[in-house]
Parts: C-alpha cells; sequence; structure tokens
C-alpha cells in the first residue's frame, strides 16, 4: 500500500481520542441524572450513593428453624422447657418469652422480646403431653447464637451502594430489600446516528448496479447500544445537503452526540464535508489504517463525530474512539486487551497504526483474518480480536507479540 | 456453625447441578428458533449458519479517490491520459472504459468495464484545457491495485455466520451489507418467577412488624435478563395453597421454566412444599452454605426449580444453578473464574461447599466481605466476587489460594 500524501501532517490516533474527549467533556459533565423505578434500573448507573432508609435486617429475627429461649435456662444440660407457642415468618409482634419458657420459631421470624438465643431444631426432641408440650435442647448455646439482630447487615443511613456502581441483581436486590423503589441514576447518552451515501439502500430493497446496502445504520445502533448509551434517532441521506440539514436539525434537537458515516472524503459529493466544513467542523486524517478520514465538529452546539463511510473503517472507528467513552460512562469495562503471539509474520504500513482483524486459534496465539481492506465486512464479522499494531511498526514475525483487543 | 443433621445424606452442589440440567434438557432441546428483523438481533443466538445471498462486494468498485484506467497504457511513465468522464459511487452503470482513456473515480465507485486498475489521486496531476482535461500519471501500477473484485470479502453461498453465534455490531453489520432483513435465531428461555412467603410485602409499602421486602423477585428477573432469558411472568405469594396453586398455573401456561424462591423449608406453612411435594417434587438439601435447602419438580410438564428464600441464598442458587445454563444458552460467556490469594485467614464448614461473598483488593488478593449469613444482602451487594471453598475445607491461611467466581 502507499503511503498517504498528508502523512506529514496526520493526528495519531492518540491525538484525535484526546480531541474526541475535549470535545465531549462538556456534553458528559452535564449529563446529570433521572429516577428510575427498581425495575428499569438493572444495568443503569448510580448518580449518588445510596443511603438505607432503614435496618437490615429490619428486625431481630431467627436464622434456623428451631426455639427461641433465654440461654440462661440452658445452664444445664440437657435442660426441658415448655412450649409456650410458635412464631411463624409472618406479620406480627410475638409476646414477650418469659424465662423457663421456649417458643417454636421459624427461620426469618421475629424473635420474641426476652429470648436471647435460638436453638436449631436438630438439637431438640419434643415430648407430647395430653395439654401440652416440653422441648428438651441436648446443648448450650450462647447468647445471641442464630438470632440475626436488627441492622447487623447495614443500619439506617450507611451506604447500601456508592456512586457509579453498574446496577446488578444483587445491588437491586438490597434496594428492595431496604424498601426501595426508585432510584437516581446517571441519564445515558443519547446519539443520533446518520449514515450518508449516494449509494446506500436499505437490506431489503432491490440493488440496482452502483448501490450497496446500508450495513454503517445497524452496525453503529447496534453498537451504541451494546456500549450502554442509548440511540435517539437514525437517518440515512444520500449526497443532498438540504437533507443532511434536515437530519442534522433533527438529531440535534433530541441527541446528546451526532455520528455520522461517510461524506468526508475529498471526493466532490461529500455531504457532511459540504455542510459542516462551513460551520466550522475539521476533517482531516489520521495516521491509522482503516479509519483515516475523521471528521470533528458541532452542530447547534450537539458535538459530531464523523466517521469514514468503508463499514469497517466506521466501525473500527466506533471501537477505537468512541465506545471506551461510551463504556466508561455506562460503568461497563473497557474492552480486554491482551499481548499474544502472532500465528505468521505479517508487515504494517510505517506510519500508520493498524486495526487488523484477528481470531484466536485453539493455541491461543491469533491469527489475521482476511486482509486490511476496509470493506471486508465478512473478515471483520469472523474476527474475535483486533490486532493493534502500533505506527512505527513495519513487520512482525511469528510469535512475536502484538497487542490484541477484544470485540 | 453447626453441621446440618442429614450431612449423611447431603447431595453435593455437582450432583444437584447435574440433575437440574438433566430437568432442563429436554426443554432446552426444543426451544426451537424464530425469525426476527435485524433490529431486534443484537444479543440473540443465530440458530443454523447464515450463507450469504449475495457476493461481497455486489460489484466491481474502486478502494480509493483517483483514476481508474488501463494498466497497459502505463507502459512508459509518466502516461498523459484524457479523462473521459467521471464515476462516483451513486447507483448507475459507467460507460465502458476505453483504451488510452483514463476516467475520475471515487471510493466505492463502480469500476468500468475495460479499466482494469486505479490510480490514487496522490499520483496523478491533472491540466485542464478549454474543453478538456488529461491525467498525467507519474507512477506505473499492476493489474487489480486499488481495485475491490466483486466476491472478494464473499461469495454467494458463502457461510456469513456459523450458528450459535452470538449476534454483535459486526455481524449485524455483514447481515445488513448481504441485504439480509431477518433472521433466524434461538428462541429465548422465558422463565417465571413466583417468591413466596407469609411475611414479603413489595418495596414501598409500610413494613408491619415481622414484614420484610420482597429482594428475591427483582433480583431474580435482573438475574433472569442479566443471563441473557426472558422473564415470563412474575408472582408473588403468601402462604395460601391455593394462590400457589393460581400462580403455577399462570406461570406453567406461559413459560418455560419456573423459579420459586423460599417455601422448601421444614416449616409447617412451606407453601411450595405443600403444593409441589403431592405432585412428586424433591425437596432435598444440598451440602452447600448458602443455599443449603432447594427442590426441583415439575408443574403441569413445565421444570421447577425451588430455591430457598433468603435473598442471599436465592441469589446463590441461582448463580451456581441456573446462571451456567441460562448463559451458554444465550451465548453469554461463563463467569470468569480465578485463583486468588486470600488476604486474611478463613473458617469453612467441613462438609459443606460455601459460597462466600468477597471482594478483590487493590493487591489482587481477595478479602471476604461481610459474615456467611444468608441474610447479608448488603453484604452480597457490596461483593464483587463468590469466593468457592470446596467442602472438604476445614480452615484456608493467609495467602492461600482460593477460587473466585466473578458476580
Amino acid at each position: 500500500m502507499n503511503a498517504h500524501p498528508h502523512d506529514q501532517a496526520d493526528t495519531s490516533v492518540d491525538q484525535h481520542a484526546e480531541l474526541i474527549l475535549d470535545l465531549l467533556t462538556p456534553t458528559l459533565g452535564t449529563l446529570g441524572s433521572e429516577q428510575v423505578p427498581l425495575a428499569d434500573a438493572l444495568g443503569r448507573v448510580t448518580a449518588a450513593p445510596v443511603l438505607s432508609p432503614v435496618d437490615l435486617p429490619l428486625f431481630r429475627n431467627s436464622q434456623m428453624d428451631g426455639f427461641a429461649v433465654h440461654a440462661e435456662d440452658l445452664a444445664s444440660i440437657p435442660a426441658t422447657l415448655p412450649i409456650v407457642g410458635e412464631v411463624a415468618a409472618r406479620p406480627g409482634t410475638p409476646a414477650r418469652l418469659l424465662p423457663g419458657t421456649a417458643v417454636r420459631i421459624m427461620t426469618g421470624a421475629v424473635v420474641p422480646d426476652g429470648a436471647n438465643t435460638v436453638v436449631p431444631v436438630e438439637d431438640t426432641s419434643v415430648t407430647l403431653f395430653t395439654d401440652a408440650e416440653t422441648v428438651t435442647i441436648g446443648r448450650a448455646r450462647a447468647v445471641g447464637e442464630y438470632v440475626r439482630n436488627r441492622g447487623s447487615d447495614a443500619h439506617a443511613g450507611d451506604t447500601l451502594l456508592p456512586a457509579g456502581i453498574r446496577l446488578g441483581s444483587r445491588h437491586l436486590a438490597v434496594l428492595a430489600a431496604a424498601g426501595i423503589t426508585d432510584i437516581e441514576v446517571k441519564r445515558r447518552l443519547r446519539v443520533a446516528v446518520i449514515t450518508t451515501g449516494a449509494e446506500l439502500i436499505a437490506p431489503g430493497e432491490h440493488a440496482l448496479p452502483g448501490q450497496v446496502y446500508d450495513a454503517n445504520g445497524i452496525a453503529l445502533v447496534a453498537a451504541i447500544i451494546s456500549a450502554g448509551a442509548v440511540v435517539a434517532t437514525t437517518h440515512r441521506v444520500v449526497d443532498d445537503p438540504e437533507a443532511m440539514l434536515v437530519a442534522l436539525e433533527w438529531a440535534a434537537s433530541t441527541a446528546d452526540l451526532i455520528v455520522t458515516s461517510g461524506g468526508i472524503s475529498m471526493g466532490d459529493h461529500e455531504v457532511v464535508r459540504e455542510v459542516l466544513g462551513p460551520l466550522g467542523a475539521h476533517v482531516g486524517h489520521i495516521a491509522m489504517q482503516p479509519g483515516g478520514p475523521q471528521a470533528t465538529g458541532e452542530f447547534q452546539g450537539v458535538p459530531v463525530l464523523g466517521f469514514p463511510g468503508n463499514p469497517v473503517s466506521t466501525q473500527i472507528s466506533f471501537e477505537v474512539f468512541l465506545a471506551p467513552i461510551l463504556r466508561a460512562l455506562a460503568g461497563l469495562p473497557a474492552a480486554a486487551r491482551h499481548r499474544r503471539a502472532l500465528s505468521a509474520a505479517l508487515r504494517s504500513v510505517p506510519g500508520k497504526r493498524q486495526f487488523l482483524r484477528g481470531r484466536i486459534r485453539a493455541d491461543g496465539r491469533v491469527e489475521v483474518v482476511a486482509g486490511p481492506g476496509s470493506h471486508l465486512v465478512a473478515g471483520l464479522a469472523a474476527s474475535d480480536v483486533l490486532l493493534d499494531v502500533p505506527a512505527h511498526v513495519i513487520e512482525l514475525n511469528e510469535g512475536d507479540l502484538v497487542e490484541t483487543v477484544d470485540l
């Protein structure tokens, strides 16, 4: 492959990533939060620490099925005590337990005032008389055994969850247990997608010569959702600047960020460049492959990222520049990176950071899938990882280590 | 802690997991598939290999902005050729290119018949005459350079995706690129949730003495969704066998699997045991902590898993017994397991496999969070991992390795 003519002026991937972060920082900083019911909170991120409104457990209760007694009555073993009743795990306040008596108690049931220990049923034997029962206890118990004290899990005012937690089932469980019904979570970033290209048609239509199916629309939507953000609106624009303006206005009215694909090359019918260039957008070239052409700008105060239109370029641009920001915002872990041995030698383009498509082999080595061409959508779909080959690398030998990024 | 009286007869965790897999296998084997539009297919699992209906790319097109020419015309360099037109990336079939002429071409545009190579714009200079233009090419090109051949990514009939792929953005991209609008995916398992307990109330209600908020309902729903399955219906049943029957009937009519919490202890008001026991359910004890009591059965042909009612027991039962099955079905990776050094010594209950709650410290060691009590929902929420301590272990020292399971 030939070097790009603007190599001297090319921005590095890291510089461009920083530029994008700077562009988005005001938006990210003012996203704010919203109140959602617990049932809608799975996967959302806590906006503030959540304090417990109650003690957990709410009341002193039994850890076992057995008998609630006064520990003092077990001073000499075996001890036989009359059974004066039963406390089940159900609403109600049991009567105070008098010394020298026992009450049958179920797991989770209120331990009666007066009682200070629970003897598990397996350490007891019950004798039934005509009109009464006694329990004989064969093992002494210390005060408090098998008793779950009120507040022993959390006290009212304790922090149940810190801010910044991505809510999973165990987090929702403790909120529900504390009687909480709604929770303040960070608002998700709303992203608008505009794909451009005179050659694009929707899957399902009949492709005439020169037409291609729009893969970027669905890929960007899926990538945005996978990265924990929300799709605000999607548009497909051919090469009409008027239509592009309408799409941008619609997008800017509903989204926090606009992502476009295509329309930023050097050609004559480049609608993103044509519409956003005069508004101050920067259309430049990054020292990377694929994904060289990149644009950044704003439309009516909403940041715009312009990705190149080749489907592989679009998707890799998203993974490299936007996914890390969206994932961090959504409390998702960054894509995993590993150093792996190459299954075969490879050559890379000097001066460009290459993101090759690869697959992990059974022996743990990584092999390159398909070529570097930015049109190889099937090759990308068959890949598990990107190989991140630094700009200074010209060739690597079989067995050399290369950094991979999980897809 | 005391040993459970039925230790001799306790089933191991692995035996019980196998029993559950046997119980669910007929259901899993007959789940079948369904056709969904691409827009609804993110995260679904391909039910069959997907073959390409078309060649990709659909037509021979240019990889660069530049000039399409006959490579033979570049035999002597520099070569100057008249520019006879322009091909943009838009619908239409360009005229055949005659030898000795060049046509301006954009990335992605149809390469005209006759042309067999593309010269990038940066290797050319254009001269404008009054009524014509010529291009002077400073570098020879081999046949086929910068030309993307039809079918060079995939041929019609090639497998674009194998069966069993969990669909991410790059998979949807290649399907869309091939013009595919709908895809056959595995049906997701529909799980019904029935929480039981006379003490349960919904979060938001006022808790009387003896009442606790139902944490299991929301925790099970969230865990089911997180594991890639679907919640068919949810019910909260106090301790009325009639109400339990109604809930089970509703659940069986709509779900592939019913999960219950609570109602399987030795107490008198154990509604799951009471209703399902006479129908042949097995209510037993597993050599694990928490989560000892476990039930398995069927209701009107639908498998039922009965988890214990303590919230921590319920959640850990789900993680240990059901999450691995659901995740595998949904194409999700199993929860990550690591061996980590303990930050402090711990004692475990002999004869029981313990799942302690833990947190990874900055130094990479794992520390136990809160106690082993199955009521400690705040402790579980504060944990990142479970420590999987084998049944034969009685104590471990600081620095000993223990297996952890990511939550």
